[in-house]
């Protein structure tokens, strides 16, 4: 297990600028009253390829020697990773191929194509995915890049916090979304460096709290398909981003989805941004603890911004 | 007929500032492919209140004599100039009375009465509207603030081409979304001042092209009650607004109901951002017009960001 550094977020930060949105950071005076905290929301819906993702895929497909990058990367996602790994490696110029079940929506395989990426069918199964996944890497000698289980992800989602923290300044809390742990990965390692006096909150939904009950017990615990709205956040750890969440997590906080429908509702309308409900647990968790954060500076990850506009959780009761 | 000049811009700036938020532009390689130009964002839909309304609102509130702001201030709209106003006197804390039909969406509405300000309900018809808006200005001795024909709403609003400017230095072209013109004058007012040749381009529903056909013409012409998707370009030209128009406008672009709609949609599904119909009509004419655009520097103004989530255009066919 290779555990990055805080010196391998800096040198990610200059890998991947040429190829990402330096993103705003939004402040709502409405958010403000509402919670009785002072919320800085960090805006990676308005990132490359729509989320956060970019930073991680940039790194790892900008840090692979000429040769190395020749033969491609892989992976295997229907969601932001696929998505972000294709336009890196889009941007490279390299070929990258995303192994997703075939009954993922047809327009994430459209867009992966978009960016150039092959798309690889498998059967809507484990044991098909990594059956396919062998298949694909033993053919092509692509480098495999994990959504979240690999220190390069990891160091670029850590440039995330890190802009944060030099566009607001010192913030008392960050509030972040958790799934496999990427994103609270680099949040961590890089807070722990530029402002360790910054809590860190993990938000998850209660219908998909595996890391939660993993923070709590001591060890990792995954569940086998958690269902949620929040889609983005059904993974479980794995042994790196664990690291990360039992030594620099403060505590984990929990929204249920009509919670995390009414965050993700209220944002469209009065901060006017696109978010996927993933997107919406930290403002769902600031609302339910509201005492935690009471006169507090908080800042907010807005992980990503791809949802089916037409197809939206408010229209569906 | 008081011509507002540059300094009234300069004015209205330092005014204003600590009440309006810079608002980001935003930049997507998709767009720039789709369109062939290279396109500048500014997102007033992430302005307070959610409009570039809140520019002259601000303005024209903050610039009252302490005597006369005591009075308060009044206007007659259901759109986003109601909800301005209501905003800017809430901050100042001074009395706001807006006069709407009482068919206008009851959330409209409340989201005036949360800033703090009155409404008063009319019938919706002009004769009534006009009526009741005599009566509450000689009941309260409230200063009038017209939606776009009034010199400090023209200034207000003419910050915000300034940022554009500021920020991304000088564009070819800038389009903006033209209804009653007050955008598109503030627009003329700032960028023929520190950006001369920047051409300006009045971006128009076909189903409410009364500004344009007045451009032609040479003379004001106001429909009675057009009907389009974008809601808030249905109301004519004044003789403030017509004096920018006529004089510095460089030409006229038209987009179909459809066209406004594709466009909207996919800003939102690409760009992130929450935007009315109204906003989406300047990229919907540089779609329509890319040999005009290839290869220049454009500005949009994304005007505003009040729209239904419950009743999206995309929902209803």
């Amino acid at each position: 297990m290779i555990i990055p550094t805080f010196d391998d977020v800096l040198s990610a930060r200059q890998r991947i600028e040429p190829y990402i949105h330096r993103t705003p950071v939004l402040t709502s005076q409405f958010m403000n009253d509402l919670t009785g905290a002072e919320l800085y929301f960090k805006c990676e819906n308005l990132q490359k390829a729509g989320a956060f993702k970019a930073r991680g895929a940039s790194n790892a497909v900008f840090g692979l020697s000429d040769e190395l990058a020749a033969k491609g990367v892989a992976t295997h996602s229907s969601g932001n990773h696929g998505l972000c790994l294709s336009y890196a490696a889009g941007r490279r110029g390299i070929p990258a191929s995303v192994v997703v079940p075939r009954t993922a929506p047809e327009a994430k395989k459209q867009a992966m194509r978009g960016y150039g990426a092959t798309v690889v069918e498998c059967e809507p199964s484990t044991t098909s995915r990594e059956q396919v996944f062998a298949e694909v890497v033993a053919e092509s000698g692509a480098d495999f890049v994990h959504p979240y289980n690999d220190p390069r992800v990891i160091a670029g989602q850590g440039t995330c916090s890190l802009e944060l923290h030099e566009d607001v300044g010192p913030l008392d809390a960050v509030v972040a979304p958790i799934g496999g742990g990427g994103m609270i990965s680099g949040t961590c390692l890089s807070l722990s460096n530029v402002s360790p006096k910054t809590k860190i909150f993990a938000a998850e939904p209660e219908q998909a709290d595996d890391a939660c009950r993993s923070f709590r017990a001591g060890h990792i615990i995954a569940d086998d398909a958690p269902v949620t709205v929040a889609d983005g956040l059904k993974v479980p750890l794995k042994d790196l981003t664990w690291h990360f969440v039992r030594n620099h997590v403060s505590d984990f906080l929990l929204a249920s989805e009509q919670e995390i429908i009414d965050a993700m509702f209220i944002t469209w309308q009065r901060m006017k941004i696109v978010m996927e409900p993933s997107s919406a647990v930290p403002l769902a968790t600031i609302l339910k603890n509201k005492k935690l954060f009471a006169g507090k500076r908080v800042g907010l990850i807005i992980t990503g911004g791809n949802v089916d506009l037409k197809k939206l959780p408010w229209m569906q009761s």
